[in-house]
């Protein structure tokens, strides 16, 4: 077929490729999930509804769906990627569960622990400031967070730490589907912040995975 | 002259028209304000370089100039608007002050005492939590915020009183000249925060004295 | 569960936490009704649809459904909030009248007055100097409007109280789904403006009873 | 020379050709200006600085320069367009004015009479309904206005004849040079306004024009 | 009920009130049909669908429907606007056609003769020079045309009289709904063009039959 | 030093690594010519003020400085690329010249013949059909067009070559600085046109040497 | 009809007029290609449904429908344009694949070779280096990417050859449908890299195939 | 003074507050500085001018000046940060020297060995294979670059270790100040890659430093 599965990317690049699942038909899943069982890699298909899901299953019994994130897990990483370190997944409101969930997803389908904090936006501080413990003794941070954005910010001034923002497309108006979230986090007044897509959840735990296993 | 100064505008709208002074001629400036000296107003002038300053400074001997505000007052009112109100004026950094100065200088035109709370940007949480007290005694809280202008949903969420937010166009890059500080505010997601335009701190003052004067 | 109702915002805020249906599962709405009935709250659900209100009916049979506004309310204040005071919410077109009910039936659950003005847009001048009376009675304007969004400047330069101008989504082409109407309202040339995000009805309404409760 | 002056245009589209000097070196406007000194036409430079007037001087002596619209007039029209008919030049500022003068030039350039309406603003709407008979007799109203441009909407509700709507460059912020202006006149509610380039007063006075002479 | 339908407009600007469908429901659209044909008015219904129709059709049994247009007209005006004067409609594609009928039925059902001039598009300029001798004879051309728009710009370099531009949302990448060919035509190089906002078929032939009607 | 001059690319691309001026000091760009002299390659500097051609004189007495261009030749290529083969290089006014001449020296500097047609824009299309036989004689046109850009459509649709399409930053207002024109080339309705950067003259000629060299 | 088909297309540019059948009924797709038959055209259809296929079959039987493409081809041009010359079809993923088969389709229809490498994004640099030689081998290169668009630069650098970029409106979030790529193959760094619009595949193949032609 | 310098940065967030100069008066910098010093900080000042310098120097004699990075240095950090590991420092161009500049200064300042690999954008991509081993040799990777900033996918996809892409606003027309960069950075296809605003060089390094720290 016309896919070229990146096969070398475990060894170039630290961790196997990762299958996006949006805008596949579910035989193309099917097929690039085969490739690699025969390989052995570890699989994860995200932005995948319940019926790629279900097709999937049919080759591999022991998938495993993970319906707020969205994602397909198949042989995941058995062994902890560092076993004192912790990722913290924190979002602002309940609204971007699903793009932290699929941050969290990745990053223990990699190996790695991930410490879940939810709902602790800026607009109620002392629900962020009651986990204060907690967030300084992850390793790193990653801060999902829609509307304005803000607590990017926030728990970038709190930590010593690297704080990796997700915006996500959560709001109405002038949030235009995230890009309000996405300015105020490349703004950010606290040092230590940086961003990736809207709704990007896979890319910040790839990215803190990489700062995690050295 | 072609200008029709809006003598009628005290009684309709509270307070006295004033006079934007930005791409106006410092003859201009100097013929509104004469025509406002003849009937008694309070007049103040914005976006004021020094040399308008000095114009004015021939027909009114009095005047005063705050060069961080930008401002010139001519005669302000010297009775309190209301004697136990505050109007609280916070800014996040200290290049976003000469805004909050308009702000302030505004209220202080129309009689109304201020309380200035400089430098408490959310980057440092502990410095604007210091000052709690002061922040819950405000009638009115004009937060004044650049980058990406967190501090108003943070301020929202700590106060029972409006706030109104003013981006300002401090910043580079993503900042888009305030663009970024804008839609934060616009999408905060604290309640009772409304948003005037960027850099607009004589318009939060106004809106805040209505908001005093009842 | 995940969520963290803010329980303790009505003591730092002055107002109940409100639950914004969209994008919440009925579940999800359902327990998050429940702990605040629990605890004898109001409550208000915004933008929620006919299932989500028969969801809630199950377990808050005295829910009222406010098709419009496409608000949920339970157990609203039955004290008034102040009784010699109005807020006048005022619409351009009968297109924005769904936006305006949402801050009306905000106000209303809440405890406040409300005076609905709709259909006063400035292409027939006429419709709202006719009710001048009525608008000027007002401590406080919401100004409701879509398309160009002039009526809130109009406005602002007849009356001598604060006016929150709510853009709408209302319109076609240029106007961006609101965004020509939001800047028209930033770049008002009447002072006492302040505005909130597009389709807010709700953010206008809570601002405004602060401004009310005093 | 490289420039072809399109000398047939006053025949194909009713008004000789006009030169626009923004860019134009001081020689390369001299140069055009006597290719059509010497064919008889009416000449109109716009956006021209004193220098370029200056230069214009020498070969043209009785060359006039308007100094608020930057205009140069040589040879203007002595016949009347049309002796019962007039352009209503509105504008909502003071800042506005320069614009209004490019359009109202422009006009008289071409022989035709202009009612000039200035700083009539809808933030204090009784300067403008003060001269609604003025407005009423216009055949075709011009509205300049800058900021959020809604003055183009009000008038086009007071009156039966078409209105040209000119956006300004003036405001600052969220003005972002005119685009908020050109918004708000787009999507006018009033029906029988049509807009053209943010400043362009030169084009709204040539359609004005093209409307009175049949 | 809420709508406050102004029956003075067409006193006031020339023609009637058109209702705007888009939006409104079909019990609204009778409602408003029904007070305006008790007072003898032509009625325009725009934006409305088959259902809409079919609704208004139980009222008004004479009731038309022009599907390409969608526009429900009800007794029209039948007194010729001006026997002389022909507006011109043209279009760039078979794709811009719903449009300009929104044009050409607006201006019919005001009493006005159309000239339709479809698919003229400047990829194959001998179709609209072909064309040149009608085009000339208009007093008003409405030029209708999405992607780049450019066809406004040839048309106003062809004839002595006004152009209207409307720019529509067909186009698909970088056209982003008509923003491309909008600003084409208010950046147009050729004089007497004055724009519409996008899709706005009624707006340009309402703006036209003012022109026409004198 | 820092920079890498790329050497290879002459061999890789076809044509050597030509000296963007803009922001490099005059001694980056003497270092660079210097680099390049010593490997005999032809060197072009574009975006070059006076004062630059100034210091590369004193390293390369032969340089030519083209001002229209502000482009920097040393050592051109005398070999004609292909010598029945033509470059036209079209402008639609006399302010997109010095675009189109960085077009046309960087052919030149390449051994390419050039035909010059300039000011030839719609709004007055005799202009441009007197000159269709020159236009269909080239192997490859360029057409450059600021404001609206509807120059690059009108010339695809009457010519069977490709057609670079070059939008300039001319204009004002809602041209955004080039914005407007590039937009209406990308949409462009004739087919065989693609479109490179704003005010891009080298990139349009490199390509169409390209074409032209086979 | 009101459809002018431009027959004499192929005469003046090359190639016939190709039908894009997106928001077109099924009638008028068939009414045009019954037309194009009648002059023994090619024909190809674009953005085409299978219901449109479907409607055209009855009319010609040997039509042919390439879905990935969405294209209907009757007649194909059987002569090859230049037996010695290639285009290559490059895609970043696999998702890009259906706008590259619209370019691959529209080229062999008009009778021109297409060598496809699916699938060689710069995340895994060795895939697309391991098809160096076919790609220096074409004569003109098509670069279809979404997301960040980043091998339209890196193939530049590579080939002597024109690349003719289009950006696809593949990806999400930031990608704001295309816009991000669209600006990356505008500024590429790589000169010879002309750009269409978001997902024009058969506008990149058309002016393709104008170079290959001669 | 107003300033509240955070001197529980370095505790709370592991590395000092750093002064950013741009819009602060050479007092305000003098002041923060004697602050610092007396604490004795390590000192920082970005964006500083030559002027700013000089008066830094009247109270810290030791200062140093680093003119391409515009950086103001006093007390660095002597003790290094962590000796095995090193940032790698890329750029695509010459011209973002300066942004990488910052970067570096900012680590060294905080005693973290840089290895600068400048000039090696994707348009000559032997240039960086050059130094993949340098590249892969680095615990993290800044890469900056302006234009369409495709490097940042390309090195994403060469090493195993967290990238940091930095956008700058070299480049013209539409990469829109730094805005092309911008979103091609946010859009990569390599995992990895997170980004900080445009230019800013101080953030990328301070987010590096933390990740090296541990
Ligand atoms: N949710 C996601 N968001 C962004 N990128 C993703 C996501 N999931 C997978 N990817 C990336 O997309 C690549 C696969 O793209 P493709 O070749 O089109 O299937 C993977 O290697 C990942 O780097
Ligand atoms: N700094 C300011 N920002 C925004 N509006 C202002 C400012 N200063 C004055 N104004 C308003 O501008 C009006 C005067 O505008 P003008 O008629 O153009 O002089 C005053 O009545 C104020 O409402
Ligand atoms: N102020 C103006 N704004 C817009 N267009 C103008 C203005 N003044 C002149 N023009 C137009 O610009 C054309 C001349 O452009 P050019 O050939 O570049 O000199 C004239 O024919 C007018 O149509
Ligand atoms: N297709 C249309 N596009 C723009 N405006 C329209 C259209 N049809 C009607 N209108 C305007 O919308 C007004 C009615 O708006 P509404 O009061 O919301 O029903 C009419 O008076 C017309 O001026
Ligand atoms: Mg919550
Ligand atoms: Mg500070
Ligand atoms: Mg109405
Ligand atoms: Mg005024
Ligand atoms: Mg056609
Ligand atoms: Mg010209
Ligand atoms: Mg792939
Ligand atoms: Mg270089």
């Amino acid at each position: 077929g016309y896919a070229k599965v990146d096969h070398h990317r475990e060894i170039r690049n630290g961790f196997p490729e990762v299958i996006y699942c949006e805008g596949k038909t579910i035989d193309q899943v099917k097929g690039i999930t085969l490739a690699m069982i025969q390989r052995g890699s570890s699989i994860l298909g995200t932005r995948a509804s319940k019926d790629v899901y279900e097709g999937v299953l049919e080759i591999a019994p022991d998938a495993v769906y993970h319906a707020s994130a969205k994602c397909i897990v198949v042989n995941p990483k058995t062994q902890q990627l560092h076993p004192e370190r912790t990722i913290a997944v924190v979002t602002a409101g309940t609204s971007d569960i699903s793009v932290a969930e699929e941050a969290a997803v990745t990053a223990e389908t990699f190996g790695q622990k991930v410490d879940r904090i939810y709902d602790v936006g800026v607009a109620g501080l002392h629900r962020l400031l009651a986990q204060l413990d907690r967030l300084r003794k992850a390793h790193v941070v990653i801060v999902v967070a829609g509307m304005e954005g803000a607590l990017a910010s926030v728990v970038g001034g709190l930590v010593d730490r690297p704080v990796i923002a997700v915006p996500t497309s959560i709001g109405y108006g002038a949030s235009f589907n995230g890009l309000a979230a996405l300015l105020t986090m490349l703004n950010s007044c606290a040092s230590g912040v940086s961003v990736v897509n809207i709704d990007n959840g896979f890319g910040a735990a790839y990215t803190a995975c990489l700062m995690i296993k050295d």
